[in-house]
């Protein structure tokens, strides 16, 4: 697995996940406009590599403002973070991450040093990233048990979802290095086909077992006694353990209970919101129609039909088994205790 | 709503469904084996289109063979009847309709008296099937209670997968008629995409207030108390009431039973098999591969990557409130005695 997250020269390089497979392409990001628009337009996605682009991006902001005044600098950088932050909504990993950097910055005398500051931070939330990914792999192979083991997973919350490693797909390749993985079971994920499109490409080129099937198929995999448990990334986690993921997978979530089959979230600290007790509190985002009645520009569904395009969707923490985090595998209780006081660290 | 099947001077003509909904064009079916193509190939899909289609089909054979001798008559229509059968494995309404034709015209002692006995049975099988799904339509009113109801279906049971009133949209048009339906809440249905194609283009032409999702948001739209019912039609029920039809119905009817939805099953006596005790006796197709990682020729999933496709699941009696039909509203343990000796007749 590898990074679609590079710097290079004081600009930040993303891997164009809109093009793949077909398509290898890099988009340099020469100004945090247009890493939010990077981040708007799902060149890059995925909770962790969101924060992680969107730290670069509010570092390149300071690098644009490095002459300015001290006051100058600042109001200049809140814009940018504000900017930025206003690119997707669900992903709290956005927020923390430009927080960490703002905060740094901000706390700076002369705008040179704050900029300095604000790359450190950047680089520090790329490096810890891929060290918490491989903490989580260790840790999601402790919580399963047994050998020879079929996984489900949904979205993509591998390597470019990350800073290289993946979450989901972390645990995947620690129980492959450990030879106690059979296959991977990965669901297309509609609209966006992160699945049929992301997550085969990166298993594929570790050599990981896989299987594509329709989002509907998970039914009868799980019936057929084929999937041993379902591991997905996050994209927010309340204090309660309700977790906003990708849509779909609060279906996945009741399929897996029906079948008393374990459900596990793979997701770094910065993933669980200490601001939010609850689901309801976490805000989903609809993305345009188009993605659904439509398919590389060519209409699927009749002009003008109504269509509902909600991205991520909630999972009540009563169908979640455990959460599988850098600092161990949590019980839902156990959430608050563990990140409340520290999550914004 | 209307039919996709016509006859027009001994031919069959077919609405290709797979141009739907950008282009309405109509196929010719001059021999048998065009029929048998356009059954394979899904030009005519949904089970009781697909019945009729394959009677036409083997009353096209009749007339094929009709100066024939009462013998090779005879071996040619079985060899047709066979031809037509092996055509689709799941839906029974196929074996019902081609048993049907294929016995009356083997019952004849001469070609010609048979073929006209054929396109008679064939005739009469598509005439039965609109008053069949009108009856169903009000037998499904009935099951429903209450005004402003928000219905979800599942692929497409519509006009067009019948002879012109559709099972499941039969009911939704009867409710629509009887001004009870608020709105219907259409699952995309991938692979093949029938419920964004198909019955969004169905629901439109009749003005019935419609909304199109991903097959993933059913799950968030129940949570969120937005449908009151789920109904879907049907390729084959066995005799305990176990039910094969298009891929995601069961998951649909897991994520309805989690959130106490009643989930109906609408179709005619011809989707009952008397031979079949459960649902595992139904044999499930599997599709290409290539339905799943490509749309329209594109690749849209890594070369190679393994794929399933299986074209139905099963849904166990045990999640089904009510199978409606034109014999009336039945519950899982009535079906064997409303069924079990009449179905074949």
């Amino acid at each position: 697995m590898f990074s679609a997250i590079q710097v290079q020269n004081g600009d930040l390089k993303l891997l164009d996940q809109r093009l793949l497979p077909d398509q290898e392409v890099w988009i340099t990001c020469k100004t945090h406009e247009d890493v939010a628009t990077a981040i708007e337009n799902m060149t890059v996605r995925g909770a962790p590599a969101i924060g992680c682009a969107a730290a670069f991006g509010l570092a390149i902001a300071a690098s644009e403002a490095e002459h300015r005044d001290s006051t100058d600098f600042k109001s200049y950088i809140q814009k940018a973070a504000k900017r930025l932050s206003q690119t997707r909504p669900t992903a709290v990993n956005l927020f923390h991450a430009l927080q960490k950097v703002e905060s740094s910055a901000i706390s700076q005398n002369y705008a040179k040093t704050a900029k300095e500051c604000a790359w450190t931070i950047a680089h520090k939330i790329y490096s810890d990233d891929l060290k918490t990914c491989q903490r989580i792999g260790e840790n999601g192979s402790r919580a399963l048990q047994g050998k020879n083991l079929r996984i489900m997973t949904h979205c993509n919350a591998g390597g470019i979802a990350t800073t290289g490693y993946g979450t989901a797909l972390g645990v995947i390749q620690n129980l492959f290095d450990n030879r106690r993985l059979e296959k991977v079971y990965v669901n297309e994920t509609r609209p966006w086909l992160q699945g049929a499109r992301l997550t085969t490409w990166e298993l594929l080129r570790s050599d990981i077992p896989c299987q594509l099937g329709t989002d509907s198929s998970a039914g009868i995999l799980m019936q057929q006694n084929l999937i041993d448990a379902v591991i997905v990334g996050a994209d927010r986690i309340a204090m309660n353990g309700d977790t906003a993921n990708k849509i779909g997978t609060y279906s996945l979530a009741v399929l897996a209970n029906f079948h008393k089959i374990p459900f596990y979230i793979a997701a770094p600290k910065s993933t669980f919101d200490s601001n939010i007790q609850d689901g309801q509190g976490i805000p989903i985002e609809t993305r345009p129609p188009e993605e659904i009645t439509h398919f590389k520009g060519t209409a699927i569904a009749p002009m003008d039909v109504p269509a509902y395009n909600p991205s991520f969707d909630i999972t009540p923490h009563t169908l979640i088994t455990a959460y599988i985090t850098e600092k161990g595998n949590l019980a839902p209780d156990q959430i608050s205790q563990t990140f409340n006081d520290e999550v914004l660290l």
